[in-house]
């Protein structure tokens, strides 16, 4: 995918340039030191001949198709650019200049010219406004990066220029490899998810990172992602999370950044993993980039100090994962064999005075030990430590039991020969344990992602006609808000229900409906003249069998009719009296990238003062509903704590399954709420009390 | 203070060895080595002379007295050696030797020994089982860490001995200098409370950073390490917080790893800065050791790129600091001296193509800014930017403005010399912003620990005699549970009051005591004879006003006499209808280290789900009371949320600090528990409903 970007047979460098220190000339020097073997045409109307290659005076003067034209001419001749490009026949262009979306209401109109063009044409482009590519399996590199990274099994695709500059100079400092740089400026035509896709599609690249302040197109983002999470890891760093932080984001690529919890959730639903800080996304980077996958949760720590091993024990907690537990076998071997004040237990403690033979006693017996899925090996430089031999002592075992290593050979000086050796054999090495864990727990995460099957599509019938119906009758009003009644049809038409409710017209009819309904039931005038039914004695709650039934629909007629002679009776509706173990909300929010955003949190304080809520991304299939009601701290009042019985776990996730269906069915809701939505006991369902939905 | 450990006139060592690779030889070669200036005596029977020094067959040979011992002996004849240099009157040693607690009951008991020996002559320890210390100032290396690190402002102490051999190997490729290291071992004698309070005293030291995995003694602790805060910032990664990390602490050192909750509390209360890993630890340290105090939270962030920028503003909202905003004047200011493009609000965009000349007009006038308080410079190495060039430029205005700066210089190769000229110029770089940010987060915090007021003595009038006499008749008894009856009168002495109740005897009675309290009341038969009072129909509640209570009371009668006719009856309780704002939970737990947990938290699931509470070390005074209130995430609740009334805030402090005086009263309390306490509205107090206390 996009092989006329990332391995083209021939370059053209339009805007190529004489002068040291402009785009044009670093673009055209970095091409040619970069080694890249196919054609390079420079193209400059003013230059004969650059850096001893033929330069041509147009692009039409080129006696080839150059399969990639990179541009950095000024904004205003972009767009005669690609089209002289389409004319020609090339089919892929970066755009480096900058002067479109991110200047202002010209250059967008510019950038919509620009998109025009190339559609015409066929011509797919990337950026503009960026800082270009890089494939260092193709000798690429062109971009004004001033470094050309090493060859490496990590694609970085970023919408910020300048952090590549950063990164790359950094990698070359930490000698981290890459397969891919990208540099996506503006998006004005290629998205970030073709991109994600393109280097998933690429044989060198085992991890994808992703710096992003707001994605081109979210519903095409979740579509491409998730295909390319269940076979390769994404990791996403998301600026412009917070109020200040999203401000920023807006001034810098205009790209609107959407809200975190949208985000948040997009990740989530296509296996990406979301990673707070630079730091966290490399350190993660390299441990799928140099290991193999982690099979499962369970740690063991081999160390030749006490204190770094309780920082790494304290982190495996921290961050859910399990120290594994050695076998008693392992544990008499390691005893045999190890000093007798060291610890055999896990973390597994060769002492300060222990050379590459203590680890390897140690590394040999913990790695083949079926209950460890993950080995920290951690080494302090103490007097008699020997760095380098040690790191062939784990590099040997890494290699013979194929289980995930990650080291923290911890210290400067001493340990730099050994972790150069750890580098060049895969291994990755943190300065500190606690960020080697933090890349083992990241492992664990992807095993769920590749463990999640999607499950059966839902179908839900659904009396969608009677909503097209209400909905009809909306548009036509002024009001976008639907009235309670309405609301509740539309709700019943996916079997959303209120509180079961009949209308008796005498006492016997009261009797029949209460028994259908099961006692206790509530009682309520139904009058279109009486507006305040309590006030006008019209309502009795709890009551509890045939006697009280029938005692309180009298007391109800005697009272309405004294409060308001005059009123229209129609009959009393005898209702279910609603009680459940928890009163939940389930919320819809249309975001502007992602499409209806569902909400599930407890109802009350758990969402007003707590905010523990959760969020899904529409469609949402029962196994997606199933988690977010378990990720929410309150969970536990729903899955039988202390005396509280069991909530229909399973009937909470039928009612968010059909406000997903139905958001689908019906994209112009714009709000909904179900707010509270009574969970009764397990088997006994949902129902909803009160509920809102506006229409866009 | 402890000058005899940190500038000795003379060093001996006891142990000192000719064989390179014993840790007596390396200790020695460390001494010379480090310059060390005063003299050495090397102490060893069986060598006339070791590295050019002459070398003594034992202390009493020595023809002076050696301010310092270092002994390096097996852990037998390790007592004796002290004796010896009891004798001799050496007053300070340091024991590296180990084989003590650590190593199982016999060593413990050579532990006990030691320090007895040691008392008897007034000779102080720090060790056993230590690394040693360093103190770079007075080129005093008495440990067997293999490197000297270069003279600075840290100061670290450790417990583990191993993480100081990784850290300072680390440091010297790192370039962070150190002021002392400090091993601890395990604390036989010299405490780390003591090691923290010298470190304070010594003037080279800036900032003291500690890895613990218990304290020696926590009330000593507090006591000692609250003064030193108030002078110099301590910073604290407590090791062995989880379940699992804690067991491999007790197994490491033999420490007995306090709980998590304990120490956070006793950090909070002595305004220890507590991080959660090393690298925190370091990087937070720079900050303080380099740079001016902060003064406030407003945060300037000056860059010439934009995603940096983005990253680094969420940073500064998450770590709840506040964004500047630049008066119209700078921001005027900027407009007419950047270029058009860049971004003249904070964060300040100098834009890719910046020299020192863009950044030397934005840091001048975010600089002198009022409204900024700190300042993050961000520099990414783009093809034009000169990094050496903008640190000079950085490191004039930081001098110049006296305003605490931080940098993330971003990159590897092209920033390393510019990161180097900052270092010496004692401004610290992060590599990347987040980092920064957290630095500087933690400088706000210290602010705050350093404008903490130390609120007047709480004096609580309460009838203590009372109290004794009650827990007389407990420890006579088996149980050390009360009665409901002793508990209430126990927290009744100190003004912690249950509902108001009066007896009555008749309905007269019972109308004016309904009176006295104020309506609604509730009524309750007292008879020794009925303890099940509801059963009997001898309770009433909400009773309205002098009708219903003179229906009541009579009712009650009848009802208990037709229960039980036999029945004694005292009279009816006329009792107070409980009715507040929100029921809280005041708990309390002796913490073997640091005495008496004070748990404060909203009652029912705040505590038992979500578990939203928080903890203080006795004593508890308002200021402190006032915080922990406003430290949970249901404070919103108190606080008059929505349409809730505000609670009576004043009456909940009040009533911790009652609890409070009275943990400091009777230091025999183990465990207590007013659970609910109902907060009532805004000057109305508090209501103890249930309660227990537990003695020891």
């Amino acid at each position: 995918m996009f092989e006329q970007f990332f391995s083209p047979k021939s370059v053209a460098v339009i805007g190529a340039s004489r002068e040291p220190g402009k785009l044009g000339s670093q673009i055209l020097s970095n091409i040619i030191s970069g080694q890249y073997q196919g054609k390079i045409y420079p193209v400059n109307p003013k230059a004969p001949e650059i850096s001893g290659l033929k330069c041509y005076p147009d692009i039409s003067s080129i006696p080839d198709v150059p399969e990639l034209a990179v541009i950095v001419v000024p904004a205003k001749i972009v767009c005669s650019v690609i089209e002289e490009c389409g004319k020609k026949g090339t089919k892929a262009a970066v755009v480096i200049s900058a002067g479109f979306k991110e200047s202002g209401p010209e250059g967008k109109k510019r950038e919509e010219e620009l998109v025009e063009v190339a559609k015409k044409y066929g011509c797919r482009i990337i950026g503009p406004n960026c800082l270009g590519i890089i494939d260092t399996y193709s000798d690429l590199n062109v971009s004004f990066a001033p470094v050309m990274p090493t060859k490496g099994s990590i694609a970085f695709i970023s919408q910020s220029g300048a952090l590549i500059s950063a990164v790359l100079d950094w990698s070359r400092k930490q000698k981290i490899g890459f397969s891919r740089i990208i540099s996506m400026g503006n998006m004005a035509d290629v998205s970030e998810s073709e991109l994600i896709e393109s280097c998933a599609a690429d044989e060198k690249t085992k991890v994808i990172l992703f710096y992003v302040e707001g994605v081109k197109d979210g519903r095409d983002f979740i579509n491409r992602v998730s295909k390319v999470t269940s076979k390769k890891p994404v990791i996403a760093i998301k600026a412009g999370l917070t109020g200040s932080g999203s401000k920023a984001a807006s001034s810098h690529t205009g790209s609107l950044a959407g809200m975190a919890e949208a985000y948040g959730a997009a990740f989530k639903k296509t296996g990406v993993l979301q990673v707070s800080n630079m730091e966290e996304l490399f350190d993660l980077s390299l441990a799928f980039a140099y290991q193999p996958l982690i099979k499962g949760d369970k740690i063991a720590v081999v160390t030749n100090a006490g204190g770094p091993a309780v920082l790494a024990t304290d982190a495996v907690e921290k961050q859910g994962l399990k120290m594994a537990t050695l076998s008693e076998q392992t544990e008499s071997t390691l005893k045999k064999n190890l000093p007798p004040a060291a610890n055999i237990h896990n973390p597994v403690d060769v002492l300060g005075d222990a050379t590459e033979q203590g680890y390897k006693v140690a590394l040999e017996n913990v790695m083949k030990e079926d209950n460890v899925d993950g080995v920290l090996v951690i080494v302090t430089p103490q007097t008699i430590t020997r760095p380098l031999e040690t790191a062939h002592v784990v590099v040997e075992n890494a290699n013979r039991y194929k289980k995930t290593v990650v080291t923290s050979f911890m210290g400067g000086v001493s340990v730099e020969v050994a972790i150069d050796f750890l580098r060049q054999s895969k291994i990755p090495n943190y300065d500190f344990p606690e960020r080697a864990i933090r890349a083992l727990k990241a492992m664990v995460d992807y095993v769920k992602v590749l463990e999640r099957k999607n499950g059966p599509t839902v179908e839900i019938a659904a009396d969608k006609d009677m909503v097209s119906k209400i909905l009809q009758q909306v548009k036509k009003s002024e009001s976008r808000n639907l009235t309670d009644y309405q609301a509740r049809e539309i709700f019943g038409a996916y079997g959303i229900r209120g509180p079961e409710r009949y209308l008796a017209k005498n006492v016997d009819e009261a009797i029949s409906n209460a028994k259908k309904i099961g006692y206790p039931v509530v009682a309520k005038i139904v009058s279109p003249d009486i507006l305040h039914k309590t006030e006008s004695g019209g309502v009795r709650i709890n009551i509890l069998n045939d006697e009280e039934m029938k005692k309180s629909f009298n007391e109800i007629m005697k009272s309405v009719k004294q409060y308001l002679p005059s009123a229209r009776i129609e009959g009393i509706e005898i209702q279910e009296m609603v009680k459940g173990v928890q009163e939940v909300i389930i919320g819809v929010k249309k975001d502007i990238q992602f499409g209806h955003l569902i909400m599930f949190g407890l109802g009350g304080i758990f969402v007003e003062v707590l905010k523990d809520v959760t969020f899904g991304i529409v469609p949402v299939d029962r196994q997606e509903a199933l988690e977010m009601i378990k990720e929410i701290k309150g969970y536990k009042l729903l899955s039988g704590f202390r005396n509280l019985p069991e909530a229909d776990i399973d009937g909470l996730v039928e009612t968010i399954v059909k406000v997903s269906q139905m958001c689908q069915d019906f994209p112009e809701i714009k709000e909904l709420d179900i707010n509270p939505l009574v969970v009764k006991e397990k088997g006994k369902g949902t129902v909803m009390i009160d509920a809102r939905i506006i229409f866009e």
